[in-house]
């Protein structure tokens, strides 16, 4: 890195704000991807008008500058594929202001997801998305890759919720963008645009978000089937009853079996099985509700079905669902749960076509993959698990993940449900979005003119995406 | 218009697709604005492709295109203010397909708002906004400017419930964006930027919006209070239990008064009255829920409070704040009701503070103002009632009109709730959105470089609003 940029780095976020260690940089070149590629500097701003200060000295030396949250992402949007400064914005992490009878809450882009939801919970309030990462994850990065979880199918994903917020441009300008209001109406909805936009416009560093009130009452409905189908079709008929229920996590045998044998079966051995979980403002509302599951889930001939309000029994399913990623891991010795083709939406009624195509794509390259997810919403993830050394298998997965990708897309579908883009979904992402791509093209050059801004991701990934992977894969470029 | 031009639309739509008479061009330069100007050319497109034909004549002869609803908009986004074609779209009018089981509708851009939810209704769903022109808009001009209504506040505005849309740019591409699921992550959220963008970026032809389970019990309360304030206090009040209403309108004396005497006194006569609406699952739910908000009004010092289930109060009531922008033009022999400043956003805790500035605006000016709307979500209409024809009543109209928003934006609102910005609001959104402009500017450059479509409004207005008056004012320019 030119000295002048660090005198000039320095001297905005003084000494301890910044790091060119080469220790320090290492890490920063990860997120949760499988993706890795080491920065030329960590800054860590704590103020909007240092990020804007550092965005100038970036545009005058025309530095990739790549935002990164707490790392949790799966596809690679944090990764600095081309160097330059990695824009760590842990220290910015105070909620600001929660105006309860205004129903909005101000925070910095590096505040975590939980810790706003602790805060909230004390009025009677939430942020719903429930990202599988809620523990560690940043608001920002939310923001910045549209995300959400198991709760978006009845209450939104986080662009639905973002009221406005505060970006800082390329070349350093800070802008306002939407309202403190519940409404506004008309204008470009700049905010909406920076959801998902993974730092290519803009670097967003505080965001006013909508308040929702959290529901009083839920109960659960561990749902067993001997297939896939049967789980989708269960899903469906609730859906169309209509009930939409606060989440409805599927998983099937893979992931099942993977969860049991790390686990020590928390889960009843079945084909497929939906964790389906209802909410409302009383015990009625959710005792009528959770019948009417019982009642389809039999319909469409369950194995097995098991309602619930108690919450050990809750803890021990809704654990052993978030274990699944990890527990793939140990599926087969020498193997790891890589993150291809991780997560991916279709119409809910397609789900069954759907993960029957994947399992033949599988077979068809001979990998293993487990497919699992939040049901209600057509979003599923899968998880290839390879011997992450061997170049052949990662050719092999990325084959099948092209054609599982082509399967999403023909269904109506998209490659992309909810951790965003990153590099492993560009190529497919262009595929998909092929129409969108002039219009993406001409507003990146508008906002971003010397293409500083996160570069070469999304639109202008190039070539495999073998590239940059963190597993020491000989061969893989 | 061009001979040229004439043959080649013609030969896209056919001789009844299309107008040049004086008779029919003269209807189509309004809109439920204080705006006119007649266009040179009417076109009423019944397909996509036609419209992506009629947009490549308009770039190659350089013609100003401005779509157009059902003329429903009070600000003026509708008017053909630099002439040219009016892209009329009621045509375009099908609900294309219903898909339940997958929470998505699809609609042509002029399918009308409550055609659309009587089709949902038949199975449980409804799409909430609830415009007050619910019975004529289409949901293409509801996209072009977010608009809502009394239900925003529960259940969101337009932009919330857009997955993915079809628009065709200025140069006749045909852009596909957003998707048919309920979630996608990342990439530009280009449906949502279209979202209030009043056509100046593109022509919007299909949408995909998602769907909502329609709540199957409601209940209401009239709350009267002797002031605003106490009005105000008691939405406030009932937010923060947390309890978010399905509606709550807020009239204010001038308008009961109005609504009073024109309709045979269908309201309390006081100073302020709210008409609060809860909905929910359940009986015992909404009896819960309005018990809270007698309790709330009553300890605010609320002079009547009357719950009500039954349906022939309850159409009283609102049949009665649904007339309170008709009834305003009898208040005063020769004067009108004439829609400037007349829907902007404040924090809901800000309300009272604003309708107390509002009238002592109105007296400074010696115009008459009232003040209603919706006011959970802090949503204000004020009206202005003047004799349309007298020019020094529209200059201290203006003058009052700046200072309202002025105040708004003060208090940390916004110059457009849910109308649009058109021409009647572009002065003041620019000074609300100056932080925006550049990128606004460069989005806007960006996707239509020959500034063809609706050229002239929003960020490009020059001048005082009172240009293009509709109303027969000596003087006015």
């Amino acid at each position: 890195m030119d000295k002048n940029v660090i005198e000039k780095i320095e001297a905005i976020v003084g000494k301890d704000g910044y790091s060119i260690e080469p220790a320090v940089l290492y890490t920063y070149g990860f997120d949760a991807s499988i993706f890795h590629n080491t920065p030329d500097m960590v800054v860590q701003p704590t103020s909007t008008e240092q990020v804007s200060e550092i965005m100038k000295v970036a545009t005058e030396y025309k530095i990739p500058v790549t935002p990164r949250g707490s790392g949790t992402g799966l596809c690679g949007s944090a990764v600095p594929i081309q160097g330059g400064i990695v824009m760590a914005m842990q220290r910015m992490n105070k909620i600001r202001n929660i105006s309860v009878e205004d129903l909005w809450v101000d925070v910095e882009a590096g505040c975590i997801y939980n810790d706003l939801n602790a805060e909230l919970s004390k009025y009677g309030f939430f942020f719903p998305p429930s990202p599988g990462s809620a523990e560690a994850c940043q608001v920002g990065g939310m923001v910045a890759t549209n995300a959400s979880g198991m709760r978006a199918v009845k209450y939104g994903a986080t662009r639905d919720f973002v009221l406005g917020l505060t970006f800082v441009k390329a070349d350093g300008e800070i802008v306002r963008c939407g309202t403190r209001t519940i409404k506004d109406s008309s204008g470009y909805q700049l905010a909406r645009l920076l959801c998902g936009s993974e730092g290519t416009l803009g670097i967003i560093t505080e965001i006013t978000l909508k308040l929702t009130t959290k529901p009083k009452k839920s109960a659960y409905c561990l749902c067993g089937f001997e297939n896939v189908e049967d789980a989708g079709r269960c899903i469906s008929a609730i859906i169309a009853k209509p009930l939409i229920p606060a989440s409805c996590e599927l998983m099937d045998s893979v992931s099942i079996t993977a969860v049991n044998k790390v686990r020590g079966n928390p889960l009843p051995d079945c084909g497929a099985l939906c964790i389906v979980e209802v909410d409302g403002e009383t015990d009625e509302v959710v005792d009528r509700d959770i019948l009417i599951v019982e009642e389809v889930a039999k319909s469409v001939g369950a194995v097995s079905v098991t309602p619930t309000k108690d919450k050990d029994l809750i803890n021990r399913w809704t654990d052993a669902r978030k274990s699944v990623m990890t527990s793939l891991s140990a599926l087969k010795p020498g193997c790891s749960s890589v993150s291809l083709a991780d997560d991916m939406g279709v119409p809910v009624s397609q789900v069954p076509k759907a993960v029957k195509a994947f399992q033949e794509i599988a077979d068809k390259y001979n990998v293993t993959v487990a497919t699992y997810g939040h049901a209600s919403d057509g979003n599923l993830h899968t998880k290839m698990v390879i011997d992450p050394t061997d170049k052949d298998e990662w050719e092999r997965g990325v084959k099948a993940v092209d054609e599982i990708f082509d399967v999403c897309i023909e269904l109506g579908g998209t490659v992309t449900g909810e951790h965003g883009v990153g590099i492993s979904k560009a190529p497919n992402y262009m595929k998909e979005r092929a129409s969108e791509l002039s219009s993406i093209r001409a507003i990146k050059k508008a906002m971003d003119p010397d293409n500083i801004l996160n570069p070469g991701k999304l639109e202008q990934w190039e070539g495999s995406i073998l590239r940059n992977l963190r597993y020491p894969c000989q061969g893989c470029m």
